[in-house]
């Protein structure tokens, strides 16, 4: 797995470079809205291409999932979950706030997991069982403050009805927390192992957006909702993580404002 | 003012220089959340003392009002508004979102802004009836979506009850409008002047972190809810801006959710 993940690390800072190219052309042109999505959309496809080229070149016989394009099946068992332009909608708008995101599946566990934010050159990388880092240096979370002495990050999509985003804040308001949203569910599930954020909760987040940030999470010391990532590679689903000291609070209003389905 | 808004240019670069060394050490520190916000109290502090030298040596004979320190006194009648760092949260917990803002003022009227992003290298400038810039190229609003095609920045702070952020989230959300809250405010202004949000609202800012961004966006071609500067200097006030599609719409949302008062 060591030399995997610094395989990994490789492909997904070549992936950035191509999507930071498509970043930076974008804010030089002149185009209207519609076209704007329709350059972003051929970025998407372009840096997950490439991405799915990389890892097939170096991980022959692994299965690849994405969000643009069909699966790739493969024979080891070991499959790679793949989002190549996380926070699409910062990276339309020319906000400086999205990352790419690949993280590694066996059995329904995920083992590893990368997730990079090119415009401010941070890499967050997890293995199972042998912790977290950003640029390198371990991730260890230590935050004893509760959710009344900090942010939490926040995430909703069209893909879920959207009482429960607002009872969400209502409910960290009425806590006393402060809320956050920076529209790239990834991002912020990074900054939560990083300590900058004290938790995430989102309603429904797919497994591409969520597997390695959870996995970082974890490995740097936070606490996650248990989810099997075949159920979320398949469904997709909730997405809870925090510090010790708020990942029940926080977990318990969730349950709350996005009603205790499953 | 043209030489002038170069030479306010450079001090917010070297302002921001100052505060991205501080940024950057304080990643490599161990030190508890205590610590953290004592370390940024001084970069706060250092980097308005800096600000402020290098203001009083190029215009010896205007005030200057900031947020850390008294306010010093001038003769011109031509007022300089400093923020040091905009966005200290951000800052204390390592997010790469906050800025140096400078405004400056005359008769109650903001004559020129900048607000300087040292981690993404942006620096945003407005000169009152010549335009606004992004590292110089010309900010040129021109976007018709409505609030329910995009996404809009909101703001909140302990200055104020926390019932209006609730329902100003709750009527966006009921709009099918995105909202979004990255915890600097001048940051968000210089976004929507960019074109990167349909517009902000915060149902109280102070001077110092709001009236550059409402130049900005004015002279980029968006519209700002009227205010006197003399009047935000003393007391601060609400603060509602958007591309003329969604401005009335949004400042409509925000009465009624922050309350008639002025």
């Amino acid at each position: 797995m060591p030399e995997r993940i610094e395989v990994l690390e490789d492909i997904c800072r070549q992936a950035g470079r191509l999507a930071l190219q498509y970043f930076r052309n974008q804010a030089s042109l002149v185009i209207d809205h519609k076209g704007h999505q329709d350059f972003v959309s051929q970025a998407d496809r372009e840096v997950e291409l490439l991405t799915r080229k990389l890892l097939s070149e170096n991980f022959p016989d692994d299965a690849i999932v994405g969000e643009e394009h069909a699966p790739s099946p493969g024979t080891s068992g070991f499959t790679w979950v793949i989002d190549p332009i996380d926070g699409t909608t910062n990276f339309i708008n020319g906000i400086p706030a999205w990352t790419v995101v690949v993280a590694g599946v066996r059995n329904g566990v995920t083992e590893c997991g990368v997730i990079h934010d090119p415009c401010n050159n941070e890499t967050f990388v997890a293995v199972k069982g042998r912790g977290a880092t950003l640029n390198g240096a371990a991730l260890t979370l230590s935050d004893d403050r509760r959710l009344s002495q900090g942010t939490v990050g926040i995430g909703y999509s069209s893909r879920v009805e959207d009482q429960g985003i607002v009872r969400l804040v209502t409910s960290l308001v009425n806590e006393g927390s402060m809320f956050y949203r920076n529209a790239s569910g990834a991002l912020s599930l990074a900054y939560v192992a990083a300590g900058r954020l004290l938790g995430y909760s989102e309603e429904h987040m797919n497994a591409w957006d969520c597997l390695a940030g959870q996995l970082i999470v974890a490995e740097a010391g936070g606490c996650v909702e248990d989810q099997n990532a075949n159920d979320m590679i398949r469904n997709g689903g909730r997405v809870v993580v925090g510090t010790p000291a708020i990942f029940e609070p926080l977990l318990t209003l969730s349950k709350t404002a996005f009603g205790q389905k499953a």
